[in-house]
């Protein structure tokens, strides 16, 4: 193959990028699809439809570059925002991107970088640490507790100690479930220094209220990023977005590469809203399927962390990569998020979650037995 | 507006992004649009049609995470480079992102960075220095001589001065249109101690050979870049490519963002390769439509430098700025380029460089009267 012979070691890459490996969970053709916190439940016929002919209407004028600051469809975004959290926002206080992972770029190229620092509460979304190293931003770990919870004195403490310039807040939080009460965030806001960043890729399946109630308190502060790939079925046409005071968006402007969002992606995500009372019907049944799947595991002897979002933490299992492997053999492709004892699985359809449950009835013999 | 009495100012944005300016050429409605080098022919009839098939097939799985690799897309694209280069080129050669500017991105995080330079020959693509300032990459500018040529001896000698860890070559050059045949860019390639990319955004409309032909001699240095918004009239799909040793390509899966390519693009983007010869079917017209427009300009008493693109750099006007404008109230946005006394037009349908070119004789008297 042309220039097979060259190796890696070969090139001049970054020192800090020699020995690490591509961040990405295994894409493998299993019946039972549980581990990226996808909807399970594909597009409508209606949205199909819809976005098809949208995609179609657009697609005569695809040797055109997009509108480059994507208005109709952040005004869009606005408007789903306002409805689901009764704070009013316009199109100026949205951002969007390709996916919430160049959302968390973007944050980190403006108000990170090298000589700044930024700081999580971990175990969470492995993103985060990655992008920061990346974009070469500090990262700063604050360990949460052994039950996954934020003790907020200790992160108010941690805060106001190692000062960072961005702090992420995973609610619910990725990958253990649970989620803080609003005041619990306003505590760790007030505290920052910097920017706050209220990772809110799942809070269509939590009951708690968005901290975009907050930034009306605190606009030069806080951040709330969303995804469309998880309540709103969207992963795979990759739609981030962000609600924030309009002075961020004017920073995010400086860094993001012009025409990042293709006509196709505008297009379809504006489809996609179009149908979002539809789609996100499926929240609520979601919901009631992770108190089933959390149930019927407790009842198998697992021991589950309490979940705000369209996923499970669960265990403990002596060797979670074992475990992992096993539900595999068995048809079911699981997260091992690298905390040990513990898997994620991602609430399925019924069906999926049904082989899911039963698989793990068998598994029960991986379990380490607690004292 | 939610959080609008905050001002840009107000926030913990970095340093060295206070003053700046949003990248981005004006997007106004204007019947003549000849300034961001688009092709003027929208998508065959046949092209939307297989593109809009793909979507809707694409569009059932949308609540799944596309595949991370773009292996099927990256086949298309390595299958594309070996027919019109002839150099045979696999898949595992082949890099894909939403547009070239992510590929020089992607490649400005993995082999510059904080404490590395990246060197370019000016004026050039402008993002070149933008994208190398967003990455913390220190820019090295070399200029090119009076006439946009590069003086290869004196480049040689200022890499082997600067040492730049990477070296851009745009070829064919934008925004001047000439390039540089092929044993000068082979120069450059040995001359420089780290990786070359040459930025070839516009090689379709040129009859040089590709860069590509000398990947098999240098596989640990050159990397050649390619783009589908121009030829290819896919601007707005947002698809750019890059062809280099396999290593490289493992060294790019460590930068980029996970799921950087949505279902939607990749499916577009399929469709649009499946139809390459039809849409690539323009590029001879817009050749003969450049030499028309470069004649009528020269006949018009214009100067316009040699271009080997879909472009032209012409002028000399006493002030660049006020004859852009001129163009603009007669219905024809060109692009003032931020270099004194020229501007450059896009080749575009025959009736659009009808009108550029009776505007430009309208203005004759915009022109600085050269001794």
């Amino acid at each position: 193959m042309l220039g097979g012979e060259v190796r890696l070691a070969d090139l001049p890459l970054r020192e800090d990028l020699v020995g690490k490996f591509p961040y990405g969970a295994p894409q493998l053709d299993v019946p039972v699809q549980i581990n990226t916190n996808e909807n399970p439940f594909p597009p409508s016929a209606a949205l199909v439809a819809d976005l098809t002919e949208s995609v179609a209407r657009a697609a005569v004028d695809l040797n055109r570059y997009p509108e480059r600051d994507a208005v109709e469809l952040r005004t869009a975004l606005a408007d789903y925002l306002t409805r689901a959290t009764g704070v009013v926002l316009a199109a100026e206080n949205v951002w969007a991107a390709n996916g919430s992972n160049e959302i968390l770029q973007h944050l980190l190229q403006a108000f990170g970088g090298p000589g700044r620092t930024a700081l999580g509460f971990e175990p969470s979304y492995s993103m985060h640490p990655i992008i920061a190293t990346g974009t070469r931003t500090q990262w700063v770990p604050c360990p949460r507790r052994a039950d996954f919870t934020v003790d907020v004195s200790a992160a108010v403490a941690e805060i106001e100690r190692a000062r960072p310039d961005v702090v992420f807040v995973t609610n619910p939080n990725n990958p253990t479930g649970g989620s803080l009460p609003l005041g619990d965030v306003e505590a760790l806001v007030q505290a920052a220094p910097g920017v706050v960043v209220v990772d809110e890729a799942y809070a269509e399946f939590s009951d708690r209220p968005s901290a975009i109630r907050l930034i009306e308190r605190y606009p030069a502060k806080l951040i709330v990023s969303r995804t469309m790939s998880k309540a709103f079925a969207f992963a795979g046409g990759r739609l981030g977005y962000l609600a924030a005071a309009p002075a961020v968006i004017d920073a995010l402007l400086l860094v993001r590469l012009p025409y990042h969002l293709s006509v196709l992606t505008q297009a379809a995500a504006l489809a996609a809203l179009r149908h979002a009372d539809d789609t996100l019907g499926s929240v609520a049944h979601l919901v009631d399927e992770r108190r089933r799947v959390s149930k019927s595991l407790t009842d198998s002897g697992f021991s589950v962390v309490d979940s705000d979002a369209n996923f499970v933490l669960f265990g403990p299992f002596a060797d979670a990569t074992a475990a992992w492997r096993a539900y595999l053999d068995a048809g079911v492709l699981v997260r091992d998020v690298g905390i040990p004892h513990h898997l994620r699985a991602t609430i399925g359809t019924d069906a999926d979650n049904d082989h899911f449950l039963s698989v793990s009835e068998r598994l029960t013999d991986l379990r380490e037995e607690t004292p």
